[in-house]
């Protein structure tokens, strides 16, 4: 691996070539200071928000960095399968240079994205179900057509136009020590080890991936790219089965660390940008804040921690159902069962009891079959709302002095 | 009025000096193009972010433009009252100056809200339930004690500070031609017309206020503050029930136009922000979004409309809640009642013609009284999420062809 690394590795100088031959169409996504994570972890930590690129996500520097090089040798057109972000980037940078695109797409992707991707001008084909699928469709379509199949991560072009990220740090944050960040296929990651530790040797890199498709860290102990099976995560967009072989090299070479964090730490983290920093992120961009908060990154003693929040393409009803989950989780939310007399009156005492208690009754239900019950009861189900777990328990306190036996169900 | 205001207008220069005392602790807030919208509405549309100020809202800057000019008379401590932004930031601008700061909360504020505050280090009372209440009982434990209390907006020091927005704008945006600005007592308002109108005559200041609380459009005809009665909209920033003194002179005189938007609309801009500028905005931050995205103002037909999205203090919950409404009134979730016989499979074989179909089961409830049902059948009512409004009826006609009579709900 050191001979694919060594070989493909671009120099500072050509990292900076590139930012600046694409600076026409990537906007510097602003840093921002997150002092509720850096009071709790104790550290200073700030986020990149790459979110607020263009595309909603990095990926429009790598795709924007191929097409310059392409450029000189008279492209006829890319194409590329993806479900996301990557087909986003590649349509909106293809329109930018003149180029036609064409972008396969699964055919469960949501059809927001299916729309983003044909505003931006390209051709969408939904050949298949997975993305698997789609990428196979694209490189033979390429291999019929004499187009180019732009590959999402494995590719040194892509890879230097992402090291931008790492030159735009670099520049925002004078006391940089370590920088976070998400991991898929390794092509971020690559290009902001590349571009910092040859710009400031003692900066630390640290890769995060999704526990439910994390194939790095065996990877980088069996020195090749290992594929795991099904992923399972929140984290779509780097739900990546198996390492590049350049991107793993690279990362071997570059890369301190490599943690994997859970999809609940991830949940939390988004939940933690809206509220804290106002900032939308997908599972994937929470990742790096998802490692601070968790713990399984320490933030530098010295120095400025950087997390990199590298999208927010994150269906809003996803982002919704992330929340409702997370109020549960934290002990916001909770579903009672209980008996109330069944004549008029009945349920309207029980609902008095839980406002008089400040709780918000979200749901209702009245359960009559599966419980014992006297002939003159009914059983109900309410999901109530509070304002922290401290007031939950309270409220159930409150409840239960006002008559009513009260099951948690959980 | 116009004596009024003529008595207290601020200077260009003077907005400048004020910006520039404060600015070691104001964030120049970046500007973000928004293509969707510019699209939709035939314009260039930006959005200012003040969301991304600390506090989470633009309260800060006109906080610490009143601690400012306190500072030189030797303030023994300040006091407001306040659900939510202009309690943050004082508590926020009065540590920052190292003076003592109390601000008096509703008991219904939510505890996060009680906790930022309490985190910037000031001392909060809940004496009452209204923020109305609160109000007087800070006034009055400023009287007592001989501290100063701070009013949110009707007060020439808070608003020359609130006109940093302005000035912004006119460095970040040299085509700018129009700015469109959420309207609660008027104190942002007034301070970017002050700045804007001085530096740039021809740009166009309009505010927008939420139809269920919008006392200005009737004030500016009568030309006195006009109360409105019980205010009824989600963006309770700015649901202030009567203009300022001084705030309706300087809206009289600076700005062109006040329009209202719904809370449908409203609504709908928080979620056009997550999806498309990955941004996240409190009901009040997104008014000035909702005027263009509904149509109420028209964008200008030269340069660039500069939409300011002034908080992003939501509680995750109600976004998450705002983002499922719009999903319904979107037509892309739908509540239907179907029966299925009463035995083993009947639910599954259902539920199986709905996944078929491409929908995705939200909830089921059986139903077995108040509707007319065969002793061998039972009710079955079903939230679906589909698509898109097209997949939606496309879904009810392939599940009735299943052979299942679907009522739809709404």
């Amino acid at each position: 691996m050191s001979q694919v690394s060594v070989r493909t590795q671009p120099s500072l100088e050509e990292l900076r070539e590139v930012r600046a031959a694409i600076a026409d169409t990537v906007k510097t996504t602003p840093v921002f200071s997150l002092s509720e994570l850096s009071r709790r972890c104790g550290g200073t930590i700030a986020i990149k928000a790459e979110s607020l690129q263009r595309t909603g996500s990095f990926k429009l520097r790598g795709a924007l960095a191929k097409l310059r090089d392409l450029d000189a040798r008279s492209c006829r057109g890319v194409v590329a399968g993806s479900a996301g972000n990557h087909g986003q980037a590649l349509a909106y940078a293809a329109r930018a240079r003149g180029i036609p695109c064409t972008v396969f797409m699964p055919l469960e992707a949501p059809v927001s994205k299916v729309a983003a991707v044909e505003a931006f001008g390209a051709t969408v084909r939904r050949p298949a179900a997975t993305v698997d699928e789609c990428v196979e469709a694209a490189e033979r379509l390429a291999e019929e057509e004499g187009l180019t199949f732009v590959h999402p991560f494995d590719d040194i072009e892509v890879i230097k136009g992402q090291a931008g990220v790492g030159l735009e740090i670099d520049e925002q944050v004078p006391d940089v020590a370590q920088v976070v960040v998400p991991v898929g296929g390794g092509g971020l990651v690559s290009g902001v080890a590349l571009a910092l530790k040859q710009s400031r040797p003692g900066v630390r890199v640290v890769g995060v991936q999704a526990e439910g498709c994390a194939p790095f860290p065996e990877s980088l102990r069996e020195r090749r790219p290992v594929a795991i099976g099904t992923p399972s995560t929140i984290a779509d967009g780097i739900a990546v089965k198996r390492p590049g072989e350049l991107t793993l090299g690279l990362v071997s070479e570059w890369v301190d660390e490599v943690v994997t964090v859970d999809d609940d730490a991830i949940a939390e983290a988004m939940v933690l940008l809206v509220e804290r920093a106002k900032l939308v992120s997908e599972g994937a961009g929470a990742a790096s804040v998802a490692a601070l908060a968790s713990g399984a990154v320490a933030p530098a003693a010295d120095g400025t921690t950087v997390a990199v929040l590298s999208g927010g393409n994150v269906d809003a009803r996803v982002l919704a159902a992330v929340i409702n989950r997370h109020q549960t989780s934290i002990g916001r939310r909770t579903r009672v069962f209980t008996r109330v007399p069944d004549r008029p009156h009945g349920l309207a005492d029980l609902l008095q009891a839980v406002a008089d208690a400040g709780g918000n009754v979200i749901d209702v239900m009245h359960v009559r079959d599966g419980v014992a019950l006297n002939v003159d009861e009914t059983g109900v189900e309410l999901v109530i709302e509070t304002r922290s777990p401290g007031h939950r328990l309270e409220l159930l306190e409150r409840v239960r002095e006002a008559g009513y036996a009260l099951t948690e169900m959980s």
